[in-house]
Formats: C-alpha cells, structure tokens, sequence
C-alpha cells in the first residue's frame, strides 16, 4: 500500500500520521506538544522524530508499506512554490524554509500548504465536504482559518493568502481584533474572544456555574470552559454559545453570499456543542443570506476532527506529485 | 469581421451593441428605457427592434460584416442552463424564458447570465480586469451587484448566484436593507442609500448645497445630485462620499481577504467621484485587508463605462459557442 506522511503544524500541537492513499486510513497518528519556544530547530527535530516513529509504526502494520513523500501544513502566510512559512507569529519563525528542511531530513519530497487549506483539503478529500465543487471549510480555534474549494480546486488567490475568513469584518466599528482592525469574525468568534465574552458578561455581574468552575480564577477560563458548562445547562454559557453562532451565522451567510457553495464545514472544539450551536447558526445564515444560495447549501460539522489537517496535508503532496 | 450582439437588461434602461470578436470594439450602440411597467412582451419587443437596429447599422458599417448570436445579461436569479430569469423585482418577471424569446424572434442562438457577471466578463477581456487570474468587480447603481474570476473563470457557485456581494453584511445590527437582512453593504452604499443618508444628514440640519440644487424638495435627492455636489466642493456632500468610500472599502477588504484577487474593479456613476472616492476606499483596505493580500491587489475603476455589460455578454456568448 502505499502511504503519505501528513504533518499539520499548530501553534500549540504537532500532529503526525501515515495516510493511505485513498484517504481513507491514518496509521501512526500521533499528537505532542509543539514546543516553540524552544525555537525552530527544536520543532523541526520533533516533527522528523516523530514522523520516523509513525513511519516505523506504519510498517509493522504493513511490511508492504511504500511512504512516498510527506505534506506539511502550516499557519501562514507562506510562499507554497519555494516552500517557506514567510511570517508565523505563534511559532515566532519568519522566512523558514521548512518544506526543504524536512524533506532533507526525511530523505524524501515534501510539499507546503496552509494549515487551513489543508483542513479544507481533507474535509473535501474524504469528509464532510466529499465530492462538492464548491466548498467552504471555517476552523474555529486560537484565531479562526479558512479554506476554500472553487471548481473542486483549493482557491489560493494572487499570492496564495486567499480564505482569511477570520478577518473578515462584520462590525465596521466593532472589537478591536488582534490583526489590528475593529470587527473581524475572529474577535467574536474565536476560541480566546469566546472566552473573553464570557470573562466580561462575569465581570458585569452575570451569574453562572463556570465562575465556582474556575475558582473565582476568570483567566482560566478558555472556551473549552465554556462548552463544557454549555452541555451542563449553565444559562450563561448557552447564552455565549449562541451569542457565537449568530456571529459565526454572519460569517457563514457572508461567504454563501460570495461564493455560493454546496458545503460550509464548521470545525474545531465549537462544534461540541452540537445543536446548541448550529440551530442558531442556520437560523442567522437563513435570515441573512440570499435564499437560492440557501438553498443550495448544507451547513455541518467537519467529519475529521483530529486529522483533518493531517489527511489534507497528504492529499496536497499527492495533488503535487500526480 | 465576425461580431456577437450584447444585450443589458436594466431596471431603467436596455443596452444593445455588436461587439468584435475580439471585444475591442462596438458597433451600433444604443440605449433606451426598459419601460418594464408596460410589460414583458412590450421589453422583449423593444430589445428585438434594438437589435435590429445595431444589426443594420453594424452592416452598413461593415458590409461583411457575420453577426453569430446574442448573449443577454439580466438581473438575477436565473437558471444560465433553462436560459430563465427566475426573479426580478426590478422587472417584475417571474420565471421568464428570456434566451429562447430573444433567440427565436432574431433566429440567432443566444446565451444569459446574470448582468453583473457580465460587466466582470467585459472588464476581464477588455477593460480593467484584463489578464488577472483573480479579479472581482463592484458595480454600484440601484443595488450593489458583483462579478468574480477565479482562475481565470466566472464563478457561478453550486447554484447560479455566486458575487451577490452587495448582500454581504458589515453591520451585524446594522441599516435595513431591501433584500430584508440587516447591514448589506448595499444598504450603506447603493445610489439609493447615498441618497438616503444625504436626506437624513439635511433632515438633521446639516448645511448644504444640494437643499437650493433640489429647491427644497429632499426627496429628488438622487447620488448624481450628491455627486455633482460634491464636484463642487460641497462639505456634506464631500462627507457622505467619504463615507460610502469607507463602507465600500469594508466591502472591498472583506472580498480581498477571502479571494486575494490581483484587481478589484469598481464600477458604476459613484466612480465619477474619483480620488475623493478611491483614496479613502484604499486607506480602509489597507487597515483592513491582510497585508499580502493588499499588496497584491489593484483597486481601480472600471474602464468600460456604459458598455462593460454589453462587451461582456458577448464574451459570455462567445465562450459558450467557442
């Protein structure tokens, strides 16, 4: 059988797994914390230890096993021709060849996509979004990525940053976002903001389980907080969530509007909160999206949580090298 | 010289041309009201006796001339395959077979598609959009339509309305629009809705011109008076084109940073302001869009005023029959 190495590098996760290649199987998968602190050579060391191990391990489940090749995603902006990660501030690295500096240590070819764009990749590739020609994935978490499918191709635009749709406004005058611009969708509806919101309807008086939770400690508070006090009941945390899902609606209605896709995937530690979130989520793309484009467009959970990343980084390197 | 007719189906007016082959040129070129209010038989004559017209004239003109077909743009939604305009408000049509009427009364084959796609069709071959691989365009009048290229293509999207991007919200709880929805770009920046907030400014005692140019009467207020007034250096008039700058900059950073186009063309009587439009428009991309993505990207206005939907329902004629 033949194997890519899938590697999907996150600011605070590395994960690792051997993908067969139909798509279908992930062996070796393997998940350690990223270390960036610790500087570049340190998570370049990580990423080759831990691909040989996945390596080893694919091979004593299929002595047969071909690897030929291995697919990096990373945050971005990065150039995907020359294979250099141009400026990641979660990682601290700027002009990092790190497509090359793997396949050298590998002793095998390598390609670089975006983190999201392979997420995107892998959701189109094998999950939600199979077989759609025209897709758009959202990936909730520290900041909020995106990837797009056009004519069953990834859309990278005219210098391969296309689907920043966590930057896009919807409050012209809205929260300050860490991009420096007021009212992007991230500053409402990424995993830090969700807990930011929570903090201040706290700070304003608001009662809920998830202060005695945290221990009086609001900085502890994380979205995982938040969704865990949501599936308990906890009034204020449903109210967050759903406080979430109309803005994520906007989001969502604006790209349908855009672009009109058969399939928006939501992903990322959100979508725990099943119903709660996306009863609300459709009902604002409903009222705010025009309604042939509605129609035309079912909105669901991302069906790889875990390995989207890892799936599509393979599907990239073998798009590359048909 | 062989020639295709376009045909631009307006709420106000109709527009008919012959354009080469090669798009440079167009021959036979009129205009004339839609008076949609007399019905669709009345429009769909009226169109058939302009076409004859531009075909006499493209003849007389050019005795060789081999006139092929028609390709028609009209307000959507419609269905390009049936070649039916599904709903038009504007027109009051309701499921209206319009190709097959047009192609069979002028016994040439025809095409449709959505009028703002063909103004992005027509910038795209000829105009300011020429060569791009990415490209949008913007074309502001009654509503905010819009056309986007993607690898050197339409983007039609799963089904047919792809670039409704006057409906993309930039004000959660923002102005009311006409499609129903709260916060369109197109409620802040249509001709309409720069007329709208120059009554509301008046009504709120600003001082200025367009009260004598309009005698007093508010409601004659249309965005040409604005305009015109802010040519002569009227102070409201000079705000409300700043502002529209503004939101239409929200717009323009919101597509740059889900598309990363190489052009965004901006079309429409509200160009006619000139750099005291484009200039604050590119300050609030530039502190919106993602830096990359706006290095990459040219703003500019259209350069086929008046014509873009005719050159451009020829191409899309064209490259259906190619």
């Amino acid at each position: 059988m033949r194997y890519v190495l899938g590697v999907d590098i996150g600011g605070t996760n590395l994960v690792v797994g051997a993908v067969t290649e139909d798509g279908t199987r992930v062996l070796g998968l393997r998940s350690e914390p990223t270390g960036a602190v610790h500087g570049a050579d340190h998570v370049i060391d990580r990423i080759v230890t831990m691909a040989e191990a996945t390596m080893a391990e694919t091979r004593r489940g299929d002595p047969e096993a071909d690897i030929s090749g291995v697919g990096i995603g990373s945050p971005g902006p990065l150039d995907r021709t020359a294979g250099i990660v141009l400026l990641t501030p979660n990682l601290g690295w700027v002009n990092m060849p790190v497509r090359d500096r793997i396949a050298e240590r590998l002793a095998m070819p390598a390609s670089l996509d975006n983190d999201a764009n392979c997420a995107m990749a892998g959701e189109w590739w094998v999950g939600a979004a199979q077989g759609a020609r025209h897709a758009v994935t959202f990936t909730l978490g520290t900041g909020i990525g995106g990837g797009i499918v056009v004519d069953g191709k990834l859309l990278h635009g005219a210098s391969d940053v296309a689907a920043e749709i966590g930057h896009i406004t919807i409050e012209t005058n809205g929260r300050r976002c860490g991009c420096g611009n007021d009212g992007c969708l991230e500053a409402y509806a990424s995993g830090p903001a969700i807990a930011r919101r929570t903090i201040e309807a706290l700070e304003a008086g608001a009662e809920s389980s998830i202060q005695s939770a945290v221990r009086g400690d609001l900085a502890a508070i994380s979205a995982q907080t938040v969704y865990e006090a949501a599936a308990a009941g906890d009034p204020l945390a449903l109210e967050v969530v759903q406080d979430t899902a109309k803005y994520l609606g906007v989001g969502v209605a604006n790209l349908i509007n855009i672009l009109n896709p058969e399939v928006v995937v939501i992903c990322g530690g959100v979508t725990q909160a099943g119903e709660r979130l996306f009863t609300p989520l459709r009902r604002e793309v409903n009222r705010r999206a025009f309604r042939p484009a509605v129609q035309a467009c079912r909105i669901v959970p991302g069906a790889l949580p875990g390995t989207a990343g890892v799936v599509g980084a393979a599907k990239v390197f073998l798009d590359a090298h048909a």
